[in-house]
């Protein structure tokens, strides 16, 4: 008997189609996972613009942030019951590159993104490998749930920044993931100022309990010498992707600081080389996340510090999948948009 | 009575003069040196070509690699004898700003450089702090001993980026501080590859023992991967301040390659950010040196790693000073050019 169950397909300029997919039993090593919610990546904004059909066609179902419960299990997969509570880091290696050799299996050589490279999430049945699945607590609210994995790669930039308690931090971009960096630094001990442009994401900032600065109405690196008598920023993060953050990642930086580089740019910024060298300035890049810090992330998600009901911001049914990303690009209020899959 | 001793002045525009300067007895907390050799440095040519007259104005004794002997003692100085073979570390700090307070003293905020923010050693004595004053071994050859600052210079290039034995270097830029990496990363364990323009200079590497590349015949980058079984450099020494060596750095760099900016890039280059976020690489702003870098480049000078009579191309006696800064704009087989002042 074949079942089948709902999915959502992007076909190509800026649209969805929902279809049934066939409902696969999951073969060895893998685990069928009944999808909760699963929440929009500005990745997945980015496919939504047309701008990866060269990597993920136009026949693919998107979605990697997200919650479930096991549905089925492959043979030889053990640690996992049917009903649990579990997400997954949608990371797929090699183990046989360079990378994958030296440990760094996160930055794989051939890495497969799941959710990009294969189907994701965004269906009401996801089967995976069962390596990348974590079981989260079993009173964690699955809407919460969905956070785990852009807040591993917050976890991941703060683990990268070597932040220690009482250092400055300035996290220059406060859209979703500046937004988790800002309180992933804070729950580590950082003091943190967030710069950002949009006035709806400033407010977020303020009512999250952060000191915000508008670099568009004040002078972002006077606010931060001023707030830090004289020294800078210990630690900056450019998560803005833009070349007035990277001018800005030097300009408030203090001797030694570490910059980590969370943004993806996609053209070759001009970058002041020169405090790199006279104040010996550190630029760290991170990408994604490993196990440890999906670890990290379902503790902070359930301890409350990621203020997740301030963070989700809209949430719509699996069946409004074009609206919802639609919405994104026209809702400035928005933060992190969900879908809700079943 | 009043005592004279020869000094060279740099009198802006290209021009030196040799005149008599007051030799005065040294002050509370100094030591005066009869200097015997000292190295043109980069930066002196950078003076000699008028790019830093604001900076050191047009009466100024440059130098500051050098090496000489105990004239003097200053009140409550102790720890030094008359006669005793010294160099000093030229660096004074303000001892009450954010990088001071954070033990970054060699990145002082108000750092006043010797030989440039004041009179330097291209005179027959020097008077300095003693705090800055190494002590050297009686065996150790004076005109290698003039080696020690720029050495010190790639010890601290290579402490920084943290080479651990066996690793793949890449160093871009085969000039006299490039080949003092080469040779400091080679003696911690280092695999080196140099890659250099000029034919001379890649000929003085291959004579040091380096495998060499001209990125103007050569694919740096793929030879760099073909020799790395694919996986690339695990430390970048970008050391040309030129945009192709900050384009090479990026492509030779295995995936979390610590890349290391020992060149003074005075305008802003552009920069493969994508690589940084991509493979996790990491830049690290090198500057100066601390004094356990000082310690370690006179051990490395005593044991005869550096080569330093390969690396001395030239010796001038400072009533020719003008002569030896002159060659150093059209000899192209000097690497480096020293003043034997006395």
């Amino acid at each position: 008997m074949t079942t089948k169950h709902k999915a959502g397909y992007y076909k190509g300029s800026k649209s969805f189609t929902l279809d049934a997919a066939e409902t696969v039993s999951p073969g060895a090593g893998e685990v069928a996972i009944k999808v909760a919610y699963c929440g929009i990546c500005g990745t997945d904004m980015h496919v939504f613009h047309g701008n990866m059909d060269a990597r993920v066609g136009h026949n693919r179902v998107l979605g990697h942030e997200m919650s479930g419960t096991v549905a089925a299990l492959g043979d030889g997969v053990d640690g996992f019951s049917v009903g649990q509570k579990v997400t997954v880091r949608p990371l797929s290696h090699c183990g046989k590159c360079p990378a994958c050799l030296a440990g760094h299996e996160h930055i794989c050589h051939n890495l497969k993104f799941l959710g990009l490279d294969t189907d994701g999430a965004m269906q009401e049945v996801w089967t995976v490998p069962a390596f990348t699945v974590h079981t989260l607590p079993d009173d964690m609210p699955m809407d919460h749930a969905a956070l785990v994995e852009p807040v591993a790669v917050a976890c991941h930039d703060v683990r990268l920044s070597e932040l220690t308690k009482g250092e400055d931090v300035v996290v220059i971009g406060g859209g979703p993931i500046g937004m988790l960096v800002a309180l992933v630094a804070r729950d580590a001990g950082g003091k943190v100022i967030v710069s950002e442009v949009n006035p709806n994401r400033l407010a977020i900032a303020g009512a999250l309990g952060f000191a915000t600065i508008n670099p568009v109405e004040q002078d972002l690196s006077a606010e931060v010498l001023s707030a830090t008598n004289g020294k800078g920023a210990d630690v900056v993060f450019e998560v803005s992707g833009t070349q007035k953050g990277v001018d800005a990642m030097t300009a408030v930086a203090a001797t030694r600081a570490r910059i980590v580089m969370v943004a993806i740019h996609a053209t070759k910024p001009q970058i002041d080389l020169f405090q790199f060298f006279w104040r010996e300035l550190q630029l760290i890049g991170a990408r994604v996340y490993e196990p440890v810090d999906y670890e990290k992330a379902i503790a902070l998600v359930a301890s409350g510090a990621m203020s997740a009901d301030t963070i989700i911001t809209d949430i719509s049914p699996l069946s409004e999948i074009q609206g919802a990303f639609e919405s994104l690009d026209t809702n400035p209020t928005a933060m992190k948009s969900l879908i809700k899959v079943s």
